[in-house]
This record gives structure tokens, C-alpha cells and sequence, in this order.
């Protein structure tokens, strides 16, 4: 959407990081509690805390006291309408499983987006106290180590790049076997990431990403990210990946061609 | 070994600590750079980088200075004998894919060791500042949030438990089997976090790691981290893990116990 005035993004990266900020409030204060009480929205475990709720309504808060007129679409409450055409896609904690556990590797998703996709977005994880930021011509991450310019990987073969995804089991059988066709043929194959994988293919890191199953609240703000720092994000097919389902996260067009050819063969 | 004075017992954690320092400027000067080059060890792609060599010569020379009577076993360079009884068992980056991927989930371990085991260790996560240490009546995390007492999780049954290695593939087949049966009875398996796992148990998130192939030096400091927090660590058999090998690391003995019997079911 190029026809979004300086100003306007400017106030919006504004608005996203206030509401990150607020977040990380309700998401610190109950990180690594022990009386942390998970329930299962699914029988296979699917955990939402009393942070995820908390920290999506801090975030709404900040949204909607400063963008009453854009919508917000979020993983723990219903979705709020607007009339600007442009869309806050939010997932308060994406990485629950990590959240859960200790891990430093869940996140807080924040994108702008408008009816083609992702306009801007970041990963914030709050323990480390690190924000990969994403779009409106900037890609930069502020962390332990201050501030500092994202660019996804160069080019290289297939056989040396390494691939992230959450969980080995991926998604159905058929998706798993898609995932171990690339795995088999890349140098390195890690697991366990949540959305921090994506913030690494954004940090020049990690080639590419792998993942089925997801939710438009999943990728949105990866989207973002992934692409402002050079990167190219598709479906299994080539397509748009911002619908959520599968997807194929890469550091250039190069290795995504390489890694699509090896998903979308036939068994 | 409890005739070590306490005067002793503060030296030997100073000099830990300083030796953890002196590797955090190492290992961080090349974290996340483009330019890292990785050999290969192994044709299985065990990659060793300047980093390691860099920081564990770093820790040589304070343990060199500080203590000469002791030993020093490390996995980059060769032994070096003491006098004292006293052995410093080194891994200079725990989780070396980890850090060639740039994930926050490698460590630097450090412990202090007679011969019958470990006495003391600390499990540093430079990137997050964040040290982990355990032994001589101590068990405490100095990180983003400051300094807190670590204690492992109190017993709760065995399908509420989370279970942490780093390879789903584990070790042999064998021990893969022996691996998914245990996973197939807990809540929630989790992949990818290096020596940052056995760091969780210490600080109560985490109720297992098992993992199998490991060192001596991949084991000394979370053994003596995770024993001082309440937990406790053992080879498949119930037998002292220092020597590597098959590890089951446990935030209790009642989890430990009921972990045990399924690894060692005949399959």
C-alpha cells in the first residue's frame, strides 16, 4: 500500500511498538512463574495463559485508543471491524509450548496489514529483551547489543542451508514427508524455535523456515519482517502465505526456488 | 567432596565466573557475524568454529593463572594435568549448531570436578546475559531480571511432565525407541535447546532431559546446576552420568524414577 504517507507509517510503527511495549508488561510478569496455570483449548495441548489474554488486551488497548478506525485481528479475542482498510494482526504470544517451558524462543507478533498483506510487523521476545522490526523501508533489530540493520542470507546450494521448524512432526503425514524430502537434502536441521526461527532468517542467520498448520496471525508480522530484510515468504505453492496453512520462509528468491521444487514434488 | 573449606569454595566460583567472563567477550564477537566459518569435525557436520577455540582458551588462561594445581579437560584442546584432585571440565560453546544458527540456546559450561564427580558449574547464555550456577550450597540465575534462587519443580505426574533433547533422533535407533516410548507418556516434547535445557530443569520449567552420545564436558556443569537446585542426573541405568553417555537429567527422584523404568522397559 504505497499510498501511505511518511507520516503514517511513522505513527504507525509507533502504535506497534507502544503495544509491544505493553505486552511485554503482562507477558514478563507471569514468565517463568510457577503457578503459571495452562488450560487446553484442544485435546492435543494447545496452552493459553492467563498472559496470552493479558498481553492481547494490553495490546488492544494501546490499538485501540490510538487507531480506533483500523481493525484488529487476534488469536485470543473477537475481532474488532474499521473502516481504514488497514488490519492489526496480533498473536500475544506465539509460542505458548516455549512460554510454558522457559524457552526464550516464543514471541510477541504485531503487523499492519491491508487487504493484499502484511505491511509492516515485528517479533518482539520480551525476556531477551530483543525486537526485530520490519517494513515501511526499515529492517533492524534492537537487543542486547543495541541497534543494528537486518539482511537476510546471501545465496548458497541447497546442501548447506540450514532449516528451522517448530515441532518434527510438522503437520500431517503428507506435509511431514514433504518437510523430510528438504530436510534430507539441507546441511542442518533444528527444531524448536517458534517464531524466533523467522526473526533469524531476518537476522541473516537461518536459510529457510518451514511450517504447516499456521494461522494468518502466525505469519503476518514474519511476512513483514522476513521480506523488509530481503527475504521472500510463499505457501507451498508459490503463493501468498499470509492466509496462514503452509509455509515456505526464505532468505532469498534463490534458495526459496530450491526448497519450493523439493516441497511441491510428488512423493 | 566436603573438606573443601569455604574459602576454597569462593575461590574456585570467582575464578569460574571470571573464566565464564572472559568467554562471554569471545564467543559474543563472533555471535551472529556473516562471516563465521565452520569446519567440520565429523563428515555428520560437528562444526568447530574460531569461537570455540577463542573462548576456550580464554577460560585456560584464567584457570591457568588462578589455579594451576588443577586439571583442565576441554573439548577443544588438549588435557592438562593438576596436582590438586581438583579437574575443570570445559565446554567452551555448548550448542555449537545453535550458535552457527544464531538461537540464544548455547552455552558455555564450566565445572569444578574431583574424582567422583561434579562439585559446582554454571551454564552461561552470553547473548542473553544470563549465567546459571550451582554447587558449594548455591543454586541461583543472575540474568535479565536480576538474581533469583533456582529450584527444580516438585513431583507431579509423569503425563503432565515436559520432556526436553536436543535431536529428535536422539542417539542410536535404540536409544531413539527407548526415547519416543518416554515421549509418548508425557505432556509435551520439545527439540532444540542445547545445554539451555538442562538450565531449565535448574529454574523449575522443565521436568526431563534425555539425551544419549554426550561428553564429559557436555554433562559436568548441569549435573552439579541441576543436583544443586534439587534435581537429579543419571546415566539410563541410574548410574552416575558424569562419565557421558546416555544422560537423564530429572527435576526430582519421583520423575526420575518413573522416566527410568520406561527407558529401560525392553522394548
Amino acid at each position: 500500500m504505497s499510498c501511505l504517507s511518511d507520516d503514517l507509517k511513522i505513527e504507525l510503527r509507533a502504535v506497534a511498538e507502544a503495544a509491544a511495549d505493553a505486552a511485554r508488561v503482562e507477558t514478563l510478569q507471569h514468565f517463568r512463574t510457577s503457578d503459571l496455570a495452562a488450560e487446553s483449548k484442544r485435546v492435543d495441548f494447545d496452552p493459553v495463559t492467563v498472559a496470552d489474554r493479558a498481553a492481547e488486551a494490553a495490546i488492544r488497548k494501546v490499538i485501540g485508543s490510538r487507531r480506533p478506525e483500523d481493525a484488529i485481528l487476534g488469536e485470543e479475542h473477537a475481532s474488532t471491524a474499521g473502516t481504514s482498510g488497514l488490519t492489526w494482526v496480533v498473536d500475544p504470544i506465539d509460542g505458548t509450548r516455549g512460554y510454558l517451558s522457559g524457552t526464550p524462543t516464543w514471541g510477541v507478533l504485531i503487523a499492519v496489514s491491508d487487504a493484499r498483506g502484511p505491511l509492516f510487523g515485528l517479533i518482539d521476545q520480551p525476556y531477551i529483551g530483543e525486537r526485530f522490526v520490519g517494513g515501511f523501508g526499515v529492517a533492524e533489530c534492537i537487543g542486547p547489543r543495541g541497534r543494528a540493520a537486518l539482511r537476510s542470507r546471501a545465496p548458497r546450494p541447497l546442501a548447506d542451508a540450514f532449516l528451522f521448524t517448530t515441532f518434527p512432526e510438522v503437520g500431517t503425514d503428507a506435509e511431514r514427508c514433504a518437510f523430510r524430502r528438504l530436510a534430507n537434502r539441507v546441511r542442518l536441521t533444528r527444531y524448536g524455535m517458534d517464531c524466533y526461527a523467522y526473526a533469524l532468517i531476518a537476522a541473516g542467520q537461518v536459510d529457510l523456515v518451514v511450517e504447516a498448520g499456521l494461522q494468518p496471525y502466525d505469519v503476518h508480522a514474519p511476512i513483514a519482517l522476513i521480506e523488509a530484510a530481503g527475504g521472500i515468504v510463499t505457501d507451498w505453492t508459490g503463493g501468498p502465505a499470509h492466509g496462514g496453512g503452509r509455509v515456505l520462509a526464505a532468505a532469498n528468491a534463490e534458495i526459496h526456488a530450491a526448497a519450493l521444487a523439493i516441497l511441491t514434488e510428488s512423493a
